[in-house]
Parts: structure tokens; sequence; C-alpha cells
């Protein structure tokens, strides 16, 4: 079922509409002036833009397009029935949402790389799609150019899958890399990253795990084939990580990453996004800088990871293509048809609150140096079924009044661990709320 | 273009058959068993074994099958047209050869995990395959349950692929990490894989690096579109490896591993298989124990990363189970047929011989502790345009007549390494034929 048909294999020229000609926009058009002819031989096909709708069509561009394709208005796009595959690379959920309904309407498979578009969004233009025997396509929505969303939703689907854990943002990532081996406090790592390219002006949706959780939404309802909303998804981000902390865990053997979690278990799935202190020999612990990486554990297959570049002009441009590519080939649309694992086509996943997971954590308290003090608090973390693993007291100078104490619990209730820090803050002898990060052991493979 | 029609569809019951019921053919029942509903809820088809053939139907399975779908005659399957998938899980290159002709001239599409075959006869098998419009999938040839072939082939498709660099045979990579972390010597390590069944009786295969250059042979040939004879491919085991290089490497900051490289340069392809020194910082250093790794560079996507167990019962049978799907799906033959870049549909690739090719090298020499002898053999190097980056000399006891002498070179081309080796054995001052690793450093992202 090739969506080129005969006649359009005859020419062997395949036209291509894109909506968008920003950073990945132009990183579309950049591989296939640098790889179109190796694709062409690959596929026996060529790949061209036809269309190239642009709000700003005037303004220059990195990489030079032919004026004469390029246009303000989707109409043209949307009138010109020899092209079968869009691609939208606007973003945003407002003026995308209306260009991906309006591609699918006027008979279009459509390619995005829109996160917030398909978490916000996705079961209502899934089913859109569905009506109109279209394909939405989206490799390119998580994890930039590694082949993420293919290898869950057809390489392990013959697994049950159990567990996720994704470095899923380049950003954050490339901060808490820079805190971690540089020794940069938050704020340095930040405009250090805005100057290199790796944050955004205003850092928001990324610092604060919004992106994150994006990705975690679309990932965890594919990987578990149950709809997890975007809404059930718990988010903390990295902005108000210290940086004595990300030294602390590091003495104790750990590396601070934001992690999105997905889990299944009998009585529910957790999803949820937060900074994690991981083992130094978990494979994740290695993921540097600007790169992503998510372990997948199937019942079949174990423990699974892919890694790669999680943004940037080529890599995720790379990913884009592979959808077209895969529409072309007709194996996206059978995909998206028959294996339903997407919101529209399954069951709402039976959220667990996050209070209910249980968890390992690490614990810093500044406290007034005085006899007793240790007492106090951990006759609260007693109260609550939370038991220490370690402690880490430094003999700090004599003048200081207040000192770190650093713990490790055991495994722990979330619910209780909250209930405890805000009966420690009260303490008299504890100057400010504890810092308390989750500590995530590898998964078990076969259980 | 699914392969059930409509009537099967209704009945929602596709047959499978399955030829050799060994370890992998068990986990594929064993799989069915476990996921059966799940992956039906997933498909709208529920897959089931109508026919396992088994040279030895007699004997105990550890995954207990219907003996009534068991035969020893593979006709069974063969005369029977309800079944359109096969598996072929017999191995070797002989029967296994046989059998999958069979089934393709019988009409079957043919799963198959066995590298050794495609590895040598691919180009024939491929080429029977197209003249009979079916397809051989072959996803759980090559690093096991990791969605490692449809990566490269599909999801990297837009990429010109330069360079590939894996992990591929567990149990070479077990016995490496079990000398590295528990400093044991190569015959121990061996003995307790083979106790914990990490390794075969007779390892030859493993080993002497012939799995791994398989792997490569196909792996390459896909990831570059042009024909990796395995001809072509140079092999060094581990058979040969000491301990103390293991722990010198260390010192300088290098984990050994196997590694199987494939690299596309303007002169030619290097495919080639042998132990290498890596960055501990690499991400391939984290590659422990059975697990199997591959680093895939391409020039849209740079480096990405496929992670997971490259061998054993059920991450294997998850592998071909996808593939089972992706029949079913329609979408391998799609791919099969209209992704030109398996051997028989291209060039010969043009080798580069691995005298050619420039590493940088680590080099134990074992020498006469007397002056003098360091000139004699940097003199050596130096004349073959080999440049030393380091020189560690330890102190030995008074006693020692003959001490080590550890090197790191910077880049040099091989064939002058080679020489140079010849040469620095004949001198009377050097005991024993010098150890040489190369040191594989990170290949660069984007150039």
């Amino acid at each position: 079922m090739l969506l080129i048909d005969d006649e359009d294999l005859q020419v062997k020229e395949i036209p291509i509409g894109l909506v968008g000609y920003g950073t990945i926009g132009q990183g579309v058009a950049a591989i296939l002036e640098l790889n179109g002819q190796q694709i062409a031989r690959k596929l026996g096909a060529k790949l061209y833009l036809k269309h190239v709708i642009e709000k700003y069509p005037d303004r220059n561009f990195d990489i030079p397009i032919d004026k004469n394709i390029v246009s303000s208005e989707l109409d043209v796009l949307l009138r010109d029935p020899t092209v079968k595959v869009a691609i939208e690379l606007v973003g945003g959920t407002t003026v995308a949402k209306d260009i991906v309904k309006k591609l699918i309407m006027s008979g279009k498979h459509v390619v995005t790389a829109n996160k917030a578009l398909l978490a916000h969004y996705g079961q209502e233009l899934f089913e859109l799609a569905r009506k109109y025997d279209k394909c939405i396509a989206f490799e390119a929505s998580c994890g930039g150019g590694i082949p993420l969303v293919e290898s869950i939703r057809r390489g392990l689907l013959a697994n049950d899958i159990k567990a996720i854990f994704g470095i899923l943002n380049g950003t954050c990532n490339y901060i808490l890399t820079s805190m971690s081996k540089e020794g940069k406090d938050y704020a340095t790592a930040l405009s250090e990253a805005q100057a290199q390219g790796f944050a955004e002006a205003d850092p928001t949706f990324d610092v604060k795990g919004i992106d994150t959780s994006h990705k975690l939404a679309i990932l965890s309802s594919m990987a578990f084939g149950q709809a997890v909303p975007i809404e059930s998804i718990s988010a903390e981000g990295i902005d108000g990580i210290q940086i004595q902390d990300i030294n602390y865990g590091k003495e104790l053997g750990y590396v601070m990453k934001l992690l999105a979690i997905g889990i299944k278990e009998d009585d529910g799935i957790t999803a949820r996004v937060h900074p994690a202190f991981v083992s130094k020999d978990d494979p994740l612990a290695l993921v540097s800088g600007p790169f992503n990486a998510v372990s997948v554990y199937g019942n079949a297959v174990g423990h699974t990871m892919f890694y790669g570049r999680g943004a940037g002009r080529m890599p995720t441009a790379s990913a884009v293509l592979s959808d077209v590519i895969d529409i072309i080939l007709g194996n996206a649309l059978q995909t998206f048809k028959q294996v339903s694992v997407l919101p529209d086509m399954t069951l709402p996943a039976p959220i667990k609150p996050i209070d209910d997971i249980t968890s390992r954590y690490y614990m810093r308290l500044m406290v007034v140096d005085k006899p007793g003090v240790m007492a106090e608090f951990t006759n609260i973390l007693g109260k609550h079924d939370i038991s220490l693993s370690a402690v880490i007291q430094r003999e700090e100078s004599q003048e200081a009044q207040v000192v770190p104490v650093v713990v490790l619990t055991h495994k722990a209730r979330e619910g209780n661990m909250q209930t405890a820090i805000t009966e420690i803050e009260k303490l008299e002898s504890v100057a400010e709320r504890p810092v308390c990060i989750r500590v995530v052991d590898q998964y078990p493979e076969f259980t």
C-alpha cells in the first residue's frame, strides 16, 4: 500500500508540504539538500518541498529556499491535491492545532514534532485523522533524532512494557551536566546554556519540567497502551536545584538528572517528572549535555535504552524525515490504524496518586548545631515509617550557627515523606524547608 | 496491505509456523503465552503457533507445548497455505538455508535470527524472497532484543550513516566485564561464563569474533547501503587478552571492549572486529556483562546509541515476534521491497584494507631492564612515523630481569604499526611479541 501510486513511481518525485520554516523546518530543507540523492537511491523516489508555508516569508533564512515555493497562505498547500504528506513545524497549541486539522481534512497525512499539541490534543487529532483515513506521525516529538517512538510502538510491541525512565529535555540535562561537571550554580549554568543556544530566552517550559511532561504523556500512553493524560502527570522542574545538593549526591555515588518516569504496577500507573539521583553506574548517568536517553523495560526484552540528541535542527529534522518516508512507504498509516496504543483507541490508565509511590530519598536539612537536633527530626521520620540508611554531617567552621545534615532514607511512601518534611520544617532547630530529592534505583529487569 | 485479508480479520486468529523449538523457539511460545492477550488487544488479532517443526519432538521442553502441533516433518508446515509467516530458529548455515528457501518457495514470509546464515547467504536468500514477493525479516539477528535493525534501516533512513561501533556479542562482553571488574584472568572468566550459561561449551564462534563479524556484515551493509561481504571483515577475538593489559588500560582511563567497527570514508569502507580500548567516558564503556549496544553516527542525527540484551531466550524472542507482527501489519514486506539497502539491491562496498586505517595504539613491551632499551624500540617506531603520547614504566623488584613498558601512540597507520611490531619483536632486548590494542576514540559527530 505505497502512498505513491504507480504513476508517481514512474516520475519518482514526491512532493512534500512544509508548514513553518523555522529551526527544524530549515533542517528538513538542509537534509533534503545534503542527503537527497542518497535518500532517492534508497527509496527509488525523490522527495522535494513543493510548498513551504511561512508566516514571515521575507525574512532571512540560514538555509536558503526557492522563494517561488514559499507562501504565507496555508491554502496554497491545502488546495494542492498532489501533496499527500505535510509537515507541521509551527509549534504551540493554538494555530498549530488548527493547521493540523485543516491538513488532515484536506486529505494529507501529517508529520509533526509538536509534543505540546499531541499531549494536550492528541486524542482529538488522532480521532480526526482516523475519520479521514489519514495518519499523524510524530517520531520527532520525543527524543529528537532518536528512533524512539517507533521502537516502543513497533519494536517492543510483543512486550508488556513495565516502565520507562527518560532524560527527555536537552536544556535541563545541559544545565545539570554543567552544574555537576563544572561546579556552576543554577543561574550561571542557565545563562551559559542560553548563550550557547541550548536554552530559550524564556526557559520556563523546559526548566519547570513541562516539556518533559508532554513527552512523558505521549510515550507512556503508547508504551502502556493506556491513555495517560497530561493532567495526571506530576511535574517538578530543576529551577530550585542547588549546587551543594548535586555535590553531596556525587559524594554518595549519584548523578542528578531530570527524569520522566512512567511505571505500570498492579495498582495503577504512575507518571511523574522530577529531579532524581541515579547511581553513577546506571547507563542514564552517562547521558551528558544536550543528549537524551530513555530506558524502557519490557517483560520479555528486559532493559533497553535509546540514546541520542534530543533536540537541534538536524537531529530533529532527521526524525521528521523518517516519518515522511514511513508515510510514503505506507507503513506509518498501517501502524497508525492497526496498532491500538494511541489515546483515542485505548482506555484511560488508572493513575496511582503520587502520594502512594514509594522511593528512597536524599534529604538535606539545615540545622542549628546543638545537641538533640538529630533526635528531633529522626523522631519525626520514624513516626512516618521512614528509616535512614546513611547520615552525613560535616564538621563546619566553629562560627557556623547552621550546618547541613544530609540523610539517605530506605524506601518510604511519598505521602509520608511530604508530611514529615512539613513537620520537620516547623522545628525550631531547622532553619529552612529541607531539600528532598528522590533517589531512583535501576528498575529490576525481570519481575 | 495487511497480510491478513478481511476473512482473517474477522476470525482474528493468525497462524504462525515455527521451525526449531530450542532456546529462542521456546521463548516465542513463552511470550505468546505471557503477553498473547495484550498483543491481541494491541493488534486486533491473535497470534498462535499452528505448527512447530522440531527435529527431536519427544524431548522435554522448558516451555511445554501441545504435542498435536509438533512435528519433525517440515512438509507439514510447507503444505499448509493458511500459514503465511514462518520463523526459522534452527541455526547454522546448511540445514537452515534449505529450510528458509523451502519456506519462501512455499509462499511464506520468513523471520530469522540466524546471523551466520544472512552474513553468508543473505544476498541469495533475499533475491529468492523478492522473486516470490515474500520478505525475510531479521531484527533478532543483531543485538538480540534491541530494535536495532529497523532503527538503522527506517529510523535513520534520512541520514548518510558515517560509522557504527558495536558491542554485539554478549559472551565476550560478559567475559571482558568480569576480567575488568573482578580482576579474573581470561580462562577463569570464560569457564565462569560457561557455568552461568553466558558462553557455549565450544565458545570459538563468540570469543574469536566470528559471531560479531556476522552481525557487522549485516548491519554495515544496511547502514551504508553498500554490500559489505563477510570475507572483507578483518576479525580478532578476545581469547588472547591478558588481565594485565586490561588493568594498565584502566589506569590510563580506558575500558576494553570487543568492538565491531564500520566506518565509511571517502576512500572506502572499513569493517573490522577487534578488542579495543574505549574511553571510560564513552557511553559504550558502561555497557556491562551480557548487554550489547551499538553507536550509530548519522550526518544529520549525530550520535545515537541502542542498548539492551543481545542474547537470551526472552529478549531474542521479543525481536522475533516484533518481526512477525511487522509482517502481519504489512510493513515488513513494504520495507523489504522498497528500501534498497540490502546486499542484493546494492553495489559492493569499496573496502579499505585494514593496513590503511589509522588508529591510536596501546602497546605493552616486555623488555630487558638495561640502559638503551627504550631508544631501540622508539627508534623503530619513529622510523615508521609512529610517535608516542605516553610511556609508563614501573619500577619492578630488583630481581626482575624483564619488565613491562606500556606506551600509548598518537594516530598511526595500521600497516606501519604491524611492521614496527614485527621489527621490535626481533630486538634482543625484547622478550616477547609486544601486545598491541587499538585505542578507539569517540567518533566526531558532525564532520
